[in-house]
């Protein structure tokens, strides 16, 4: 089902080109280990901003930045007024993130519009590269915040005071952002025709079952949380056990609730305590105040629900009189991905000889705010042992090509119904 | 027993004048919510061990510091050769510290210097207050580094590596510290005649017993640990539960299953865990790094090392595929002191009409190294509440000055026998 043009598009992505690109991209906030420490709005991410935009410019493509610092590229359509047909993913990482989670869903579609300009083939509407602002949420919750602004999701100014744990705010380290681009400014948001975005799977499936490629149908749900419990400061050598309003232990005490709690022979539950900030932090002072996060996700939106709810509860009966504050910061409903971009992705596929599965997707990207607006897939890769959100993410090259192949055929279909 | 000289060198004591140079002291790092942060080798701290030397410089007394930056104010005796009685606490803070933890001792020392300046009287021995250095050891481990030095159960060579929260090494801090002062420099350690050393009780019995002094019998024993606890970082979507090597969990486990082994029904025990640090400390990735300290103490050492020696075993039974790494990093056994300082403390207290009590110390504190040395004491005064290692501690200009006065009569009296 795919045309013979999307095919050529797709044999013309160029397996070490991208491969190079990747690692070039990957300098920008290299890790000693082999990773990538490129957190979102800081100067990493504006070095490797200014690298896409580079090499945009230099094969003549269009780019421009929105207020919310989501980055366009985009190549012209023979209808200049048609909704673009979009990919793209995002370019920070996480402090210690890998070379390929988020910057290669970005230098995929930058490697199909490089394709395209190669094979001389103009495609009806226009096609975008968007690298979107902060997915990873680790410097600035919440994450995935470009395309939720984009979507109409959040809106931008609830989020310019959010502060990192250096309390620096996020409205200037934007700006600062901002002004280091030299590059027309567009409205944020606008119509999309389609939305297609690749990434590696981030979790064991394709690898173990030898398949090259995913076509994603649903991005399970999640919820955040920051809890913040409060106690009182005290000498450690002195303050009777019985005396004391131990926030560490009490902190200690709600984890391990609440794992109980979700406990799941499905396996199915994930439930991740990632920051656990202990203060003052003084091995001879018994800690006063304890902030920690919860990510929790399910791809049922009902046990999503049920689950999240009893948190609040159990911090409250495990907090051994310290005070405890529960803020949920996010609430992201399960989200189907649309049929015919999903079947238009295995097609894809087929009609490039790799055989693909369709799976649902534990991590949360930015196509889940974007399906909102537009028929909305992804494409995955395989990486090795499922291990993501570590210096030692890793991914073949052929893979990632087999990846931007199929990502190819896809948007060249879209672009030209 | 006290002489007429030592009560009127104890009359001498002016509750004002030392008040009014706590408060000063204390501006040196005064935190917004009226505390104090002084961290060892610090900028503040140099701060304060200026102006001390500026006091002391200005009534005439020798300053001297050694290669540990412990420094000496010293008063002359008639027998100029004579080992001098020695006094003293420390400068340097936690980082929510209150601004009489450690500065009291030191203040307390040198108001009774000065009483004796201005009552003209003279001893037959020097009399000498020491600021020991990084006695809390908030911010390079092992605490009461510099009395542990002199008393020659550490090597200072053997620490200089030590590193804060940010990488600093303490050799760097420590010569930056030393050049910041301009005074002669002595030699570590040295004869002492008799140590006594005055502190806010920071726990909650004199102000419960409504007394101003107590006569310190013994240092409760110390052990302190460091544990890390090694995983695997992974993203918190994807990475099933029982997949993960998830080094919070495991630390949290351990942490509660520490907290049940050692549970003790006459609530003797002290248990702390006061540092927590998570790595990489982002909200959606599975936490492959925790490193975490304990501080355990007892009066008892056969039930200190008992309990203490469980802790490796537990941690292992509690690792959950992680890798756990225990490291004991000090091993302060209980230090009696001399019954001969007790007394002449509870003497000089009835002298000056000021009922009195026998105390253990829950508190490590420098005169736990000293004592090996010398004859040694301690005399405590209340503090708000039992209150410490916080920025609301606070004791009243009246106790503070009595327990001054204790300290002079005891000095004085050591002094010239």
């Amino acid at each position: 089902m795919s045309s013979e043009i999307a095919l050529k598009v797709a044999q013309a992505v160029d397996e070490n080109r991208l491969w190079q690109r990747l690692m070039t991209m990957a300098r920008h906030g290299a890790t000693p280990k082999g990773g990538v420490n490129r957190q979102a709005l800081s100067a990493e991410d504006r070095a490797a901003r200014a690298e896409l935009t580079a090499w945009a410019t230099k094969l003549g493509f269009a780019v421009a930045q929105d207020d919310a610092a989501n980055l366009y590229v985009r190549r012209a359509g023979t209808e200049a007024e048609a909704p673009p047909v979009v990919t793209g993913s995002h370019l920070d990482s996480q402090p210690t993130g890998g070379k390929f989670d988020g910057a290669y869903g970005v230098l995929a579609g930058f490697e199909v519009l490089e394709a395209l300009e190669r094979a001389g083939i103009k495609t009806k509407r226009p096609i975008e590269v968007v690298a979107w602002t902060n997915e990873e949420g680790s410097r600035f919750q919440p994450g995935a915040m470009g395309s939720a602004i984009y979507a109409g999701k959040y809106r931008l100014p609830d989020h310019l005071n959010s502060v990192d744990r250096d309390g620096v705010a996020l409205g200037p380290e934007l700006a600062a952002t901002l002004k280091a681009l030299d590059v027309p400014r567009r409205p944020i948001g606008g119509a999309v025709t389609a939305y297609v975005e690749a990434h590696i799977e981030q979790g064991p499936i394709l690898e173990s079952q030898q398949l090259q490629i995913g076509a994603v149908t649903l991005v399970q749900g999640s919820r955040r949380y920051t809890i913040e419990v409060t106690g009182e400061e005290a000498h450690a050598g002195t303050t009777p056990l019985k005396l004391r309003k131990d926030a560490m232990k009490a902190a200690a005490a709600i984890v391990l609730a609440l794992e109980q709690a979700f406990d799941d022979p499905t396996d199915t539950v994930r439930y991740t305590v990632g920051r656990f900030d202990v203060f003052p932090g003084s091995a001879n002072t018994v800690p006063g105040r304890v902030f920690f996060t919860i990510d929790f996700r399910h791809p049922d939106r009902a046990t999503l629900t049920t689950l999240t709810d009893k948190i609040e509860g159990i911090a409250k009966a495990n907090a051994r009189g310290c005070e405890v504050k529960v803020t949920r910061i996010s609430d992201v409903s399960p989200t189907p991905f649309d049929p015919a971009v999903i079947g238009l992705v295995r097609a894809s596929a087929a009609a490039l000889n790799m055989p693909s599965m369709e799976m649902i997707s534990g991590a949360g990207h930015d196509a889940m705010h974007i399906a909102h607006l537009c028929p909305t897939g992804m494409v995955f890769v395989p990486c090795a042992r499922g291990i993501s959100h570590n210096e030692v993410e890793s991914a073949t090259p052929a893979d990632l090509a087999a990846g931007a192949r199929v990502l190819a055929a896809t948007l060249v279909e879209l672009a030209n119904r």
